[in-house]
């Protein structure tokens, strides 16, 4: 991305230390669009649902928005009828200062679970929020809605839809947790393309389920979950053709796929990225079901992080994982190393050589189940010291 | 137990160190009945069975046995059709060493995944095991089957059928893994009682369900777990009468239990022994999803680690776990001290004093979804430095 200029057509933002967060760092943040943009989402799966994601995916109904407003430090989860009241009022304060529908305001949190929002933190920090709002200030709310992330995340992607150049811009926070609880995951994602709201959804959905849906740190899906895209059509493009749409999906799932990976990269206290590729499986629930049981177990990512290449673990964390299998049909690659072949080991000399190729920073397991056709990849870490470290920490 | 003398009527045992460690410890052991026993068994349920499992899933239908030669130090798992020969081989050569039919051998082994049995080594020892089978050698059996479990365990329990004195005697060997691979647990227990098949395997399964299967420590199950269940009748009392039956049951039940609480006790690293009780579910499956989501999630297990009374995380484990249950009407405890009510925080000077129980080696979690009347149990531990450390090592 270089020194490139990162905003998008229409769009500001602003962010402002509001102290909700413990050090005095940014922790709101707003977007906000000059005209009218169409908006689509997606929320967490988790039946424990935070305030604001109850109340965004309401206002997402609409199709509609026009600001974004998000705090670091306190998740407003498993905060009952006053949290309710609390995300509304947020969006009500928003509207107000930028003259707008309450319904216009898309709101998220993530940060401590159970405790109540400090409204009056909130309601003092909008004015200067909506004062603060400048076309290049992308990166500072990227920067607030960090919690524990070690590092912004910012991906950018340059289209063009007939002759029209848009951009597509996405920032992202992941499941850092130095702080317990915030294990959340946030991304906001803005675009000046034209498109139709029907469209948007659809390319939505297509690049999530392989972007944000194919990573795990820690298998624990949060209360807070939440991506919103914001496309407001100062791009001028007309309604898009079939190739244009096509573009915007995959600089979308390109923009989606950044973002996760950094995410991934910013887990707690994993030193190593690794992809996990499941290919030849019966079915692509059963695919997932494989790559998802080994990117979860404990046995397989503390193997990973001791640069081991133990695949018994993993053979058994296949058998356990409750997909049609044959043992004698599976093979399983680090890298470009064979070590076992038809369910048996290949040779000590193949273990130490995909061995060496773990203290890379970054590899694949491959794993062949040879009984079908379906394949599926997820992206993973190792399981460390550091994570029991951040995570057992006292809340403070 | 006290000083109380460790055996059953008619059974004898011995093990030795026949190599398979490398620290030189007893490494084998054989359990013998002197007469016919009436057998039943319980296997794992990973679609990964070791050849030592296939083949005592076989010899087990016959109903009757009269040995167990188990091993540590190396699975036979992965090890295609030379690892059933080894394990067919390693019953021959004890039936014939015992003069018993090879189906009345049971086959049981733990260890590295992967690497072929050193044949010379097992065929060395088994005529030195049949040589020192004696009475008093259990003690010896449940040493031998240890991996890096840090204790033997053993259990034992005395009843009565009719005016026939009778004793049901286990030994276990938990998922202890200092050398990673290890993630076996064995369970066997002998008994003099005199006892139908039918019956038997009744006590098994209902036994099992409550103790075994109640116990988690990572959520990996292994391609060993193996659990056998000898009778051979010494005792000499009649068919059993119902009020017998039961309490035979519930004595099993009782052993099984002392052994699977010391196997969660000595899990890699744990330093908490925790009880997840969840009441109130709509259905038993309910319940068990709720407590094994929570009992084996990262999060939720570093905070007992962390001694922190972090019940945002109980409840984001709650709603990922696909159960029905509504925010509102859950209710948590840490031991008798209420922290949650109707979804939300009770205060923080509760959730201190839930902290200060939580420094206890002990404690239990209480999680009340108040929808429904099905309720479920599970011991688990906490994950630990310790846990990293054991299970990131190379294997050696």
């Amino acid at each position: 991305m270089g020194k490139k200029d990162i905003s998008v057509k229409g769009f500001k933002a602003s962010s402002i230390a509001a102290g909700l967060k413990k050090n005095k760092s940014y922790d709101m943040a707003l977007i906000y669009s000059e005209r009218e943009a169409v908006a689509a989402g997606v929320f967490t799966t988790n039946k424990v649902k935070a305030a604001p994601v109850l109340l965004s995916m309401e206002h997402i109904l609409k199709g509609r928005a026009r600001a974004i407003i998000a705090n670091a430090g306190n998740a407003n989860a498993c905060t009952g009828s006053e949290g309710i009241r609390n995300a509304e009022l947020t969006a009500e304060l928003v509207a107000g200062e930028l003259g707008i529908k309450k319904e216009e305001v898309l709101v998220a949190s993530t940060g401590v679970i159970g405790a109540q929002m400090d409204m009056v933190k909130v309601a003092g920090a909008i004015p200067g929020l909506v004062g603060g709002l400048s076309e290049g200030n992308i990166p500072l709310a990227a920067e607030a809605i960090m919690t524990t992330d070690s590092f912004p995340k910012i991906s950018i992607f340059e289209g063009k839809a007939g002759n029209h150049p848009y951009r597509i811009l996405g920032i992202a926070k992941g499941a850092g947790m130095i702080m317990p609880d915030m294990a959340t995951m946030l991304s906001f994602i803005i675009t000046d393309i034209n498109i139709e709201r029907e469209e948007l959804k659809k390319a939505i959905s297509s690049s999530v389920a392989k972007t944000f849906n194919r990573i795990t740190v820690d298998g624990d899906t949060s209360t807070n979950d939440t991506v919103f895209v914001l496309a407001n059509g100062a791009a001028g493009n007309d309604k898009l053709n079939a190739y244009d749409y096509e573009g915007f999906r995959d600089g979308l799932k390109d923009v989606m796929n950044d973002l996760a990976v950094m995410i991934v990269k910013d887990g707690e206290g994993a030193s190593k990225l690794v992809h996990i590729n499941i290919e030849g499986a019966a079915s692509e629930k059963d695919a997932m079901a494989a790559a998802r049981n080994i990117a979860n177990s404990f046995l397989v990512k503390t193997a990973f992080y001791g640069q081991d290449a133990n695949w018994g673990r993993i053979m058994a964390a296949l058998g356990r994982s409750g997909i049609a299998m044959e043992e004698k049909y599976v093979s399983i690659w680090i890298d470009d190393i064979r070590i076992v072949d038809s369910g048996m080991a290949v040779g000590a000399e193949q273990e130490k050589a995909a061995a060496e190729r773990m203290k890379n920073s970054s590899f694949s397991v491959k794993i062949k189940l040879n009984i079908g056709d379906y394949q599926y990849k997820i992206v993973t870490c190792d399981l460390t010291h550091e994570y029991i470290s951040i995570n057992a920490n006292y809340r403070t």
